[in-house]
C-alpha cells in the first residue's frame, strides 16, 4: 500500500475533471478540491447516505454503508465521504448525488485562498537583516600585569572595542559582580552577551558574561498573548531556526471571554494583580513546555537549553492584554473616550514581571496605537513588512473586533471596527468556533438546492464556523437564493422554510448531524453577518476616504488572524467583505502578532523601527468620523449598494443563478 | 556679662602686642594667636602652673590656682590657661613664664592656615550652575475627550514638552502604574519628578508623579563613605540649602581599621555580603537621623520630610569602600598588580542596594581612577573645581594614604602614596587622633627649650595628633634642636634626653599630663614622620617630572582630608611636606569626598563632566616609576636634600635658631 506521502489521480465523470490528491484523502475532499459538487448533508460522517458515487476504475478503501445494498456494493457504489483514495481511480457521480437534472454535472467554484506568508531564514540572512536583538561574542583578554592594571570591567570593555568593534557599552551591577570571577575561571577567555543598541544614539548593554566559549548558545522567545490563546515560539538566535512552538489557553478566560469582561474583573480589588498572575503563570508554563520539547541545536554542545540561556523575549498582545500583563489599570479602555494608560511601554526586564527568565533577558513589548488597535496589530504591520513596502496596502486582522491598517512605508492610518463576533461563530444561531464538526466549506446544487457540507475533521456537522458562514452566504447569494438585502427569495425547496427568526436554509437535518437538531442559517444570522462585514468594509472605505483615496486604489491586502487562513477570497469579495482585488496580491500571515514578535527576535531592525512606525500611524476613531455611518449604511447589502465596486461578484451571481430563480 | 559673640582686646606686655579675641577665650589661646610664647606643659589643664601672667589692667574670669599664693592673686597673678577673657585687658608675661633670659619676650610664629573653601549657594545660582540632578515640575493637562483620547502617558509627556520644553523622556513601569490615578485625583493637575539628562544625547527619566502641586518639595542626599567615618548632608534641592548634617563611624571598623583588613574579611564566606550590610545599615541610620533633625524648609508646606521625598543621592568613597557597598569582590585590590573590578559604576538605584530610599531615587556613585585613587578623590577634584581651573594645581588628600592629583582643566595625573599612618597619629610612640587631650599646637622658648603645648579642648595632654606632630617637628627643626636628618643636636636641656628609641624631647612630664607617663617625641617617631612626608613630596615631584614639569611650576594647592584643616602651612613647608608656595594660593576643602558628593547634588554639571574627567586622568603607579625611589631618598631630610627648593624654610631656621645652638 502506498504511504500517505504518495498521491493518486482521481477522475470524476461525467465532468471529466481530474485531480491529484494525497493518498488517504476522501473522495469528497477530492471532489471539493476538483470543483465537483456531491450532495453531502452530514459533512462526511457517513450518515446521510447522499454522497453515493460509482467507482468505475480502480479501487478505494472504505466507503461501505448500511445505506448501500449488496448489489450496489458489487456494482462499485461507495459513499464519497468515507471512501479513501489509495490508487488512481475513475469515479462517476450519479445524477441523484450531484448532477443537475439536465444531466450536466454542477461545477462548483474552486477556492482561492490567500498566498501564505512563508518565512525563510536563509533569505533573511542573504538580505542582511538576520540581526537578533542579542548577540554573544567570545573574546580572550590580556592578563593584567604591573604595566597594565586596568580594572576588570575596563579591560573587558576595551577588549570588546578592540576585538569586536563594540562601543558605548553599559554594564549593570549584576553582571559587574560576575566579571572578576568569570575572567579568571578560564584564563581570561570569556563569552559576553550583548544587547544590540536600539538606535545609533543608544548604548549597548552588557547583559551577561560566561567563562569560556559559549557563543553558539543564544536563545530567544516570541510570545503572542491573545485574549483566547497564548502562543509561543522558541528560537535559536544563532541559526535563526525554530526549536519549539506551543500554545495554551489564556487562563484569564475563566474570568471573561472578551477584553471588556477582563477589564471589569481587573477593576475589582486585587483583580488586576490576579489577571497579571494568571497570564504570567501561563507564560511560564508555556516556556517550560517549549524548553522540554526543544531539541538543542546541533554543534552547540552542552546539552539541553535552560531558562538562563534565554537572552531575549518579544511579547505582543492587544492593548488590554498588555495592560494586564504590566499591571497597568485598564479601566478607561472600556469607557468613552477610551484612554489607555499608555501605548508605549518602557524597556523592561521580563523577570520583573514574574516571568521566569534570567534577570538579564531583554524584553520588548510591542507598543500599541490606541485602546483598540494594540501591539498585536503593530506586530503584524512590522512582521509582515507592511511598514517597508511601497505598495498601498490594506492590513486587516479579523477577530471579534477587526483592526484595519492602510498605508505603506510613507504613511499609515488605522482604526478598529466593532465587527461583532459573527466571524468567530458568535451571534449566529448555530455558529461555533472552527473546531471538529464545524461546517467550514459548502457548495450548492443549483437545481435541487441540496448542500455539500464540508466539516472540520470530516465529522457530522455541529454548527457553522466563520469561514463556513462566509462561503454559505456567498454561495446562497451567487445562486440567487438570497437577494441583495440578505433575504431569501421565494423558492420552492424543502431546504428553505420559515423559522423562528424569519426564513432559513436547512444545512443539515437532525438525523444527519450531531447537533441534536436541524442546522439552519436564518435571516437574522445573515443580517448579523452582513452588519459585521459592513462594519469592516465601511471602516476600510472611511479610512481610505480620510486619506483622500478610494478603495480601488489598494494594491495589496494582508490578512491576519485565525479567520483569515481559511477565508475563500472569491466569497469574501462576493459578499463585499474585501474589496475586489487580484487574489494574487492577497497575503495571509496567520497570527500576525506572533509573527511580528518572532520576526523581532530575528531582526532587531524591527525594534529599531517600531517607534517611528507607531509615531507615523494616525489612528481614527470611526465613531467620530461623520461619514463612517454613511459608509456603513451603504455596505449593509450584498455586496454593497454601489455595485460598480464589485463587478466580479455580480458576474458570478449572473453566471450561477439558474434561469428559474429571480436574480 | 558680655555674650560669647562679643570680643575684647588683649594687650600683652612687654611685647606690646594687642589682639582682639572672642570673649571666653583663654589668655593662653589669645597669646598663641598673638604670637606670644607662654610656657605651658600641661596644655591648658591648669596643672603645671607654669603659665603665670599678671593682669595689669582690667579683669579676667577664673585663672585661680593652688599654685598661686593669696598675695600673688591680689597682685593680679593668674594662670593664662584657665583665665577667661571677658573685657579689654592688659597682661604682662613675667620672665619665668615665657620671656627670654635677656628680657625680651619670645616671638612665636603666627599660624598660616589654608583659606577655607566657603560654599555659597547664591554665587552658584548667579553663575547659573545651580542645577540639581532632579527637578520637580508642576503642570495642568487638558482632560481627555472624544476628539483627544491620547493615552495618559502620552498626554503627560506631550504636556511636559509643551509646558516645560522637556523632551526625550523615558518612563519606567513603576511610575507608569501611578499615572492614571495621579492625573485624575486633582483634576489633571500633577507634579512630576524628572531626572536631568546626563548629557545632550541621553534621555530624561520620569521618576515620579504626584497629584496636585508639590514642586517646592525636592530633597537630595550627599554621603561620603570613609574607611573610618561616614558623613552625610541632607539638601533642599529647591533652595540649595543644607537641612541637616550628620556622621557616624563606619561599622565595618569592627572588622578591621584599614581597607586591607576589610578586604581580607570580605574574602571570607559571606564576608562581602556582611560588609555591604554593615555600611548600608549605617547609611540608613544616618539618613534617619538627618530626617529627624531636619527642619522642613519654609513655605514648602506639608510638614516633615519623608524618605519618599528624597529624589537623589550622591555617594563617594574610596575604591574599596565602593566595592564593598556594591558587593563587588575587592580581592584583587590588595594583590599586585592591584586590579579593581571596576572604576566606573553603573547607573543604579540606591534602593537596589538596600538603602531605604524610594525606588525612583537616582543615585550617583563617584567613579574611581584605580585601586588606590578612589571616588573620594575624584569627588574632591570635581567638587573643588580643580577640573575647571586654568591654574596648575596640586590636589592632595592626606590620610593613612595620601592621594595626589596634579593638573588643570586640560590634563590631570594622579597617584597614591603609602604615607603610613603618621599623620593620623599612627606609628608615633605617643601619637593619637585629633581628639581631646591631643597636642595640636606647640611653641618653644628658644633659650629654655620649654614648650607651650596647646591641646584639643584645653585638656591635659594625652598624646600628639598629626597637626601637632608637624608643628613640633617643624619648630624643633627651625630652632636648631633637630638637624636635617631629624636627629637631635647635642643640647643641654632637661627636656632632651636619651630614651628607648634614641634621643627624645619631653613635651610634658607625667605629673603635668593625663597620659600616665611623660609624653615624648623620639628620633624613631621623627624618622617615621619624615618618611611619611617624604613619600608625599616624592610623589608630587615624580608626578610633576612625569609630565615634564617641576614642583616650582605649581600655581595652586588644594588640601583635603581631616588633617588638612589644622595644618600650619609654614610648618608644612619647613619640613618639606608641601612645596614652597604663596600660602594665599592654598585652599582647604575639608572632606573633599563629601564636598564633591554635595556639589554634585547642587549641580548636575558635575555628573555630566565626571566621566570625561576620569577618562582624562592618567594614573601612575609610583612603584613602577624608576625615579620615584630617587625622589624619595632625596626627600627623607628636613626639608629636602635640595635646599634650593625650600629657601623660606632655611630663612626661618636661620632667624630662629639662637646662636648657642649649632645650625
Amino acid at each position: 500500500m502506498n504511504t500517505t506521502q504518495e498521491t493518486s489521480t482521481v477522475t470524476f465523470l461525467p465532468a471529466n475533471k481530474s485531480i491529484t490528491v494525497k493518498n488517504r484523502s476522501t473522495l469528497m475532499e477530492a471532489a471539493r478540491t476538483a470543483g465537483v459538487h456531491i450532495n453531502a448533508s452530514c459533512g462526511g460522517a457517513g450518515v446521510c447516505g447522499k454522497c453515493r458515487v460509482i467507482i468505475e476504475q480502480g479501487m478505494v478503501t472504505g466507503g461501505e454503508s448500511e445505506k448501500l445494498s449488496a448489489t450496489e456494493y458489487v456494482r462499485g457504489y461507495r459513499q464519497a465521504c468515507t471512501a479513501e483514495i489509495s490508487h488512481d481511480i475513475t469515479v462517476r457521480v450519479p445524477e441523484e448525488s450531484g448532477r443537475q437534472k439536465g444531466g450536466l454535472s454542477t461545477d462548483i467554484p474552486l477556492r482561492h485562498h490567500a498566498r501564505m506568508h512563508v518565512f525563510n531564514i536563509d533569505e533573511l540572512k542573504e538580505a542582511g537583516i538576520f540581526y537578533p536583538p542579542v548577540e554573544k561574542l567570545c573574546l580572550e583578554l590580556l592578563k593584567p600585569d604591573a604595566n597594565d592594571n586596568r580594572a576588570d570591567v575596563g579591560r573587558l570593555i576595551q577588549g570588546l572595542a578592540d576585538q569586536h568593534n563594540k562601543h558605548r557599552l553599559v554594564t549593570g551591577l549584576p553582571v559587574m559582580r560576575k566579571i572578576r570571577a568569570a575572567l579568571r575561571e578560564k584564563n581570561f577567555l570569556v563569552t559576553v552577551t550583548l544587547e544590540q543598541p536600539v538606535n545609533n544614539k543608544s548604548k549597548s548593554h552588557l547583559l551577561n558574561i560566561q567563562p569560556g566559549r559559549w557563543d553558539h548558545r543564544n536563545f530567544g522567545l516570541a510570545i503572542d498573548i491573545g485574549t483566547t490563546t497564548i502562543h509561543g515560539v522558541l528560537i535559536d538566535l544563532y541559526s535563526g531556526k525554530i526549536l519549539a512552538k506551543d500554545s495554551c489557553y489564556n487562563p484569564q478566560m475563566s474570568y471573561g471571554e472578551d477584553v471588556i469582561s477582563r477589564i471589569i474583573y481587573a477593576e475589582k480589588p486585587k483583580g488586576l494583580a490576579m489577571m497579571q498572575d494568571l497570564v504570567v503563570e501561563a507564560i511560564n508554563t508555556l516556556i517550560g513546555n517549549m524548553l522540554n520539547k526543544a531539541v538543542p541545536p546541533e554543534n552547540s554542545g552542552h546539552g539541553a537549553i535552560s531558562r538562563d540561556e534565554i537572552n531575549s523575549i518579544t511579547i505582543a498582545g492587544n492593548t488590554t492584554m498588555t495592560h494586564l500583563l504590566l499591571q497597568l489599570e485598564p479601566d478607561n479602555i472600556r469607557r468613552s473616550p477610551y484612554v489607555p494608560v499608555s501605548t508605549f511601554f518602557p524597556p523592561l526586564r521580563a523577570a520583573d514581571l514574574g516571568i521566569e527568565l534570567p534577570q538579564h533577558c531583554v524584553s520588548l513589548l510591542f507598543p500599541a496605537i490606541s485602546s483598540y488597535v494594540g501591539g498585536d496589530i503593530v506586530a503584524g504591520v512590522m512582521g509582515s513588512g507592511m511598514y517597508r513596502t511601497e505598495l498601498l496596502t490594506l492590513f486587516i486582522d479579523v477577530g471579534t473586533n477587526a483592526e484595519i491598517v492602510i498605508g505603506n512605508r510613507e504613511w499609515l492610518a488605522c482604526a478598529a471596527c466593532s465587527a461583532g463576533p459573527a466571524f468567530e461563530g458568535g451571534g449566529i444561531t448555530h455558529g461555533m468556533r472552527a473546531v471538529e464538526g464545524a461546517i467550514s466549506d459548502f457548495s450548492l446544487n443549483p437545481e435541487t438546492l441540496e448542500p455539500m457540507n464540508v466539516t472540520e475533521g470530516n465529522k457530522a456537522p455541529i454548527g457553522i464556523c466563520g469561514s463556513g458562514l462566509l462561503i454559505i452566504v456567498a454561495t446562497l447569494f451567487e445562486h440567487g437564493v438570497l437577494n441583495q438585502s440578505g433575504k431569501f427569495n421565494d423558492l420552492d425547496s424543502s431546504r428553505i422554510r420559515k423559522g423562528r427568526s424569519g426564513m432559513e436554509y436547512v444545512l443539515a437535518w437532525e438525523d444527519e448531524c450531531a447537533a441534536g437538531h436541524d442546522i439552519v442559517l436564518n435571516e437574522v444570522d445573515i443580517d448579523n453577518f452582513i452588519r459585521a462585514k459592513a462594519a469592516i468594509f465601511a471602516g476600510v472605505s472611511t479610512l481610505m476616504e480620510q486619506v483622500g483615496l478610494e478603495v480601488g486604489d489598494l494594491e495589496q491586502v494582508i490578512l491576519a488572524g485565525g479567520f483569515g487562513s481559511f477565508i475563500d477570497l472569491d466569497s469574501a469579495m462576493t459578499v463585499g467583505l474585501l474589496p475586489e482585488i487580484d487574489p494574487d496580491t492577497i497575503l495571509y500571515v496567520g497570527n500576525g502578532s506572533l509573527m511580528g514578535a518572532w520576526m523581532s527576535e530575528l531582526s532587531n531592525h524591527i525594534r529599531q523601527d517600531v517607534v517611528s512606525v507607531v509615531r507615523k500611524m494616525t489612528s481614527f476613531e470611526l465613531s467620530e468620523v461623520p461619514s463612517f455611518k454613511d459608509q456603513y449604511v451603504a455596505s449593509i447589502f450584498l455586496p454593497h449598494t454601489d455595485l460598480s465596486l464589485f463587478p466580479g461578484a455580480m458576474q458570478r451571481r449572473a453566471a450561477r443563478t439558474p434561469p428559474s430563480i429571480p436574480r
